[in-house]
């Protein structure tokens, strides 16, 4: 059990008030139930909440300790920057992983893997030949391993996850619910010029796909240390190279990484975002929610991609993009200005036109005018 | 085994003709194989098919009963609203759920565990401990519910369903394959500002993630009565308050339901959707195929988002949306009326330059000419 | 073990040099490890890597045998169509299913399932009674396979897929991990108007979701041979005749196929496709990453839809579709071009407008201006 200067130190936060509370439960002010739960407050709106509320220590935002209605709480931990303080004060209360420690008698692990120290291992989980789980790894129920996949210490693999032969995970890595790594890649080729090459090459369809043959994939993904991979999320294999994610870069749930991608370090990669084959992503890259990426693109370092976005070619660092296709966010803001404008320059080209023919002045039939049609 | 008649009476349907035919299946037309199948043929454009069709039963809309070739069937069963009709007809013949009751020897059900009356819990389920199974649901092979987690009564869960540890699931509620409920929030922070931060304050990347500190998910996810939820979808648990999902909604699949998100009642959530964290949507809400909320807006009652629009703003209720960015539907159509008419605009303006330059009018050089481009 | 003159026998390619070499992997140049690799350098930058490279056989395009630096290797595969090579090459190292010839003993095979000759059932796989897995068949780690439904021969299906009762499925099909065959479909109805039919027929929402029916899906997924279904993707049952898929058609992972869709043979469709209910999909379509198709839209024989694309109308064949609503390629480019030059033509008509202003001619007010905004 934790007291409120426990909890303040480890946020490295002020505490105003009692110390010596028990803090059990982090929770919104108007989810309180007990003396013991910790409101927080740090959206302000939320402050004169504590005045009705069970919990008798607050927290806050440092430069809103005034504000906490008088005699609400009993201890107020005094935060400064709020989204780390939500960072550390989820950490102190986070539940213990969710297996036993051991095997599970239900799980099958075959001759030739190797279970790491301490390792926890959940019912119907199955680890095939050669595979490697690192020190301390907590593989949930129903987690498959194919044969000599390694996965580093500390990693905890959800429920469903597929990790399939010939991968290498990192340390410390989180795999979510049912999330595929090294499913094989979607590569396919014609044998004579299909209708794709014929399309990129002139714009037009010239050649139908008389047969589709499947390009194998023989290499398979690598994951860098204390990355996360949401649930469903889909990290395809490479062809002869893995596919590879650098190290800390977090990936959200319904992600598809397609085959022979790279993927920096520190990225993040929001839900719905889709890579296509042998795209290359920066570090500290970020793809907000369901961007496209196309094949073969290459994203430079620090790169912001706004959502929806669908990136056709290959963009520089440090810049924020936005659109389909994407563009520089200042290119794109502009014409989605002019656009909103174009009711306006309609009449106003309207009324030139009428002024200019009223002075006499000759003008061109317009292509509305040939179509029959009234501007 | 039904008659015609009784079918006719379930539907509120008029009956003409023999009443006493046995229906066993529903069937297209062209599919129909026996003569106790009922021909569906409520689209007008099916009704020749009849002719050559060995069932003796078939269900037209009341409108048309009189374009039903003379002698196809035996029976005709007239519907009002056809939609309705196909909810009653495929409810009638629906199957029964795919596990015996009882718990399936290869299961593991944790002690501590409470299953309700009439459960049906399939091969290599496994419920932790403290969770909480209703009355008559079932679960079906390869299911995995966390410990705590609730499920009420009469529900029905596909193979691979994932339902993580506290949730809350309400009554006669179904979960499809391979669906994620309470996988983590994607929620990372950095130390100091990061490069998102910085686009939002300044539209550009002004700082680097220097680091991604994660936000733990102690929360879990909120599911009503009624509700159901698509196969491979996910629902993230919330950071300190469930996710939660109002009754009666309906969830495809591969949708994603960021953390905190909170969705109210009989709204339609189409596939591919994605809500970011901490949005709320109203009741009764349309969201089409392939669209994308962002985290922290709000959508009003009754609203309807056309497929592949994208949410960046909160949007009122009652109003159709459309566009990326989505707007009312009247502007987003005016603006793609006048976009397909610049050509038109262009050459009229072009025109007016030629013809107003030829009057010996004075203007300025425009953008196009300082560029060296000719119009 | 395999020489490097069979391997350019079997890919129908020259051999120059020293045909009796061992090959046992092909990989990266920079990633060869042993004499017996063979370096894959159809890309014609990577041949000077050759040069450091342990491998003793090079592949490389027959047109760049010259450019293979002088005694790198000690022999050369010349290859004519570089991606068909790949697939030859890829094919002849895939290695062999992971799962052992058998019933694994933890896999539960109900009384009344069918298995052909040298099918391959691994761990905690679930097939349900009536259903029949055709010859050499492999089932990875935790598939299910329901009720009644049929694989054919040769098919490889891996961990976590999920094929409901009543699927049938031809020979030599691919399925990769999560995927879900013949979950329900979405499809629910108001007993009234609803807001989605009140938004189709006036654009307005002028009636609210009083409730959501359900409408059963009482068929299934039917998918023809040498069909790839890929990781986490959802194919939903069809509601009287099955969802169809036809031969030779390849999908991609977290693709939805809603219910009652027709998709035709040889088809391609990217990552994160979603097509709506009843939409049918000709022979030869392609869909790159992320497209939707509406519901009841048809697709012509090989069309060809950019990526990230919205189909909201049915589209001919044999023509490039692009954009949000997807038009011809041509006529989106136009659009997109005439968008770019926006900027000058504001320019433009600002100083129209002020030269024959200064003309002294009259002009009615603008919009602007009655906005009491100066462009």
């Amino acid at each position: 059990m934790m007291t409120a200067a426990e909890l303040a130190a480890l946020l490295r936060a002020e505490l105003h008030g009692d110390g010596a509370l028990a803090v059990r439960r982090p929770c919104h002010p108007a989810e309180a139930r007990s003396a013991e739960d910790v409101a927080v407050a740090m959206d302000h709106a939320l402050l004169p909440l504590l005045k009705d509320c069970p919990a008798r220590v607050a927290m806050v935002r440092a430069d809103r300790v005034g504000d906490v209605p008088e005699g609400a709480v009993d201890a107020v931990i005094a935060v400064g920057r709020p989204p780390m303080a939500m960072a550390g004060l989820t950490a102190a209360f986070a539940p213990a992983p969710p297996v036993a420690l051991g095997v599970h008698p239900s799980a099958v692990v075959e001759d030739g893997a190797v279970l790491g120290v301490d390792v926890a291992i959940g019912p119907f989980v199955y680890v095939a030949a050669g595979a490697e789980i690192g020190d301390r790894t907590v593989l949930c129920s129903h987690v498959s391993v194919g044969a000599g996949a390694r996965i580093g210490p500390n990693g905890l693999i959800h429920s469903g996850a597929r990790i399939g032969s010939g991968c290498t995970i990192g340390a410390r890595v989180i795999i979510h619910h049912n999330a595929s790594l090294a499913a094989d890649g979607f590569s396919f080729v014609t044998p004579e010029k299909g209708s794709v090459e014929s399309a990129k090459e002139t714009g037009r369809v010239e050649a139908t796909n008389t047969g589709l043959v499947r390009i194998h994939s023989l290499a398979a993904v690598t994951v860098g240390d204390d990355v996360e991979i949401g649930a469903n999320a889909c990290l395809d294999r490479g062809t002869l190279s893995d596919t590879r994610i650098g190290d800390h870069t977090k990936i959200d749930d319904l992600v598809l990484i397609g085959h022979n991608v790279k993927v920096g370090s520190h990225c993040m990669l929001c839900g719905r975002v889709g890579i296509a084959g042998s795209a290359e992503i920066g570090n500290r890259v970020v793809l907000a929610g369901g961007v496209g990426v196309a094949d073969h693109v290459t994203i430079g370092d620090d790169a912001v991609v706004a959502a929806g976005s669908g990136v056709g070619n290959s963009l520089k660092g440090r810049a924020v993009y936005y659109g389909y296709p994407a563009v520089e966010r200042e290119r794109a803001f502009e014409t989605h200005m002019l656009v909103g404008r174009l009711k306006s320059l309609f009449k106003d080209v309207k009324a030139l036109k009428a002024a200019v023919g009223a002075a006499g002045v000759s003008m061109g039939r317009t292509q509305d005018q040939r179509d029959g049609r009234e501007q």
